[in-house]
């Protein structure tokens, strides 16, 4: 058998996330449904990084075994198969123990709002017309670097044993008409990053003192923090497999 | 009466171009709909740069007279009435004779391009998956600073009496993940940036030579243009009123 890392993009507004689910469009079905066209059978996936419903991706991977060698012409006739909004970047043989879940050493998201009305950043950033104290949210981001365990940045009901997380990147960039949240670490939970992005907007509001973001944080308590930032603001940038500067 | 200048941006997926029309749903009958709600009473609009179905614009204008002063406040107002693809940026008190498209010195227009699948430009950017001779397109782009005659990248059954067009700008450059013509005139014909984007990538691929391009703009005659590429890959970018460099 032979194993490939497949590398993706995809705009997530019109997919109830990635992971395949009963009776709903995911990236991950429609990916599957190519692959079986082209191979004429069923060729199964695993994914790298799951992304919730309307979450767009850079970049994301799955990987597959097939008993034949691939060349990386098949990108080609994937993303013909494929609808316009997931496109395959691509195809790399890997080691047959590889794995593109437990192998990624970080991943990367940013998440994106602006503040003045924009014909072209509907659906793919978060409209957000507030003023905001930026310095005080890049505060906020600076402080989570202090911290590894993320138990009041995760959703109920996710059914990880484990709520450390090593961030290694936390920043709050202005970009041209948007600013945006970036943030890497070895891993994420459920629904952190939106999480910590919601509640550094309270915190840019003026809504929660520095304090008191700590507090939840030392807290470990989800019931503070702020969920409500929608999907389509959030962006999975990056997924590393191998890095210099891991600790 | 007070007359204002209306700046807005719109991304033109979802509309039959830009000026009002029978039974379509247009960007101009959209704005003429919101400002009826705002003001209670029906408001007729002038606009400046028509722009074909699903054409984009950065910067467009409409003026219209009413008996009150305005403030800038109105423009919160008109975005919070119209749908999230049209956006007003500015209203600006002009003298009672501007013309919104008279007055106009000159238009910029991009025409974008890309050749590789990417989930995020579908409907913003025209895909042309094919290898271009960058560099003869840009000689091709250079050439027509030489005419002013542009009958040849006319659309037919266009009601202009002349055909004249003094070009300032004519260029293809590299974005990120697309390549643009960038055509910046003092005026443009129905059809004309499409006309010669398309016939330029003609040239790119090999199937027209620069001789044979110079030979379609003086031989005067549409037919031999290629006006074929859609309207979602062109953007209005600036419409300027007073400028230095007008001859």
């Amino acid at each position: 058998m032979n194993r490939y890392f497949l590398e993706i993009s995809y705009k997530g507004t019109n997919y109830a996330g990635f992971q395949i689910q009963q009776n709903a469009v995911t990236v991950q079905a429609e990916v599957e449904k190519a692959l079986s066209v082209f191979f004429r059978h069923k060729v199964a996936l695993t994914g790298s990084s799951r992304t919730d419903t309307g979450v767009h991706a850079l970049q994301n991977y799955f990987h597959f075994d097939i008993d034949m060698p691939l060349s990386e012409e098949i990108v080609y006739n994937l993303n013909a198969l494929l609808p316009s909004d997931i496109a395959v970047s691509s195809l790399r043989a890997v080691d047959a123990h590889a794995h593109c879940r437990f192998d990624a050493v970080s991943r990367k998201y940013r998440y994106r709002i602006y503040n003045r009305k924009n014909p072209f950043l509907q659906g793919l950033a978060y409209y957000y017309p507030y003023t905001l104290d930026v310095p005080l949210m890049e505060e906020a981001a600076k402080t989570i670097m202090a911290y590894t365990d993320f138990t009041a940045f995760a959703k109920r009901n996710s059914q990880v044993k484990t709520h450390r997380c090593v961030i290694r990147e936390s920043r709050w960039v202005r970009e041209k008409e948007c600013l945006s949240y970036e943030v890497k670490a070895n891993r994420f939970l459920r629904g952190m990053v939106r999480g910590l992005t919601g509640t550094m907007l309270q915190v840019g509001r003026g809504k929660l003192g520095i304090q008191e973001f700590i507090g939840i944080i030392e807290g470990k308590d989800a019931s503070k923090t702020d969920f409500s930032v929608p999907g389509h603001g959030l962006y999975l940038e990056e997924v590393l497999f191998e890095e210099r500067d891991i600790e």
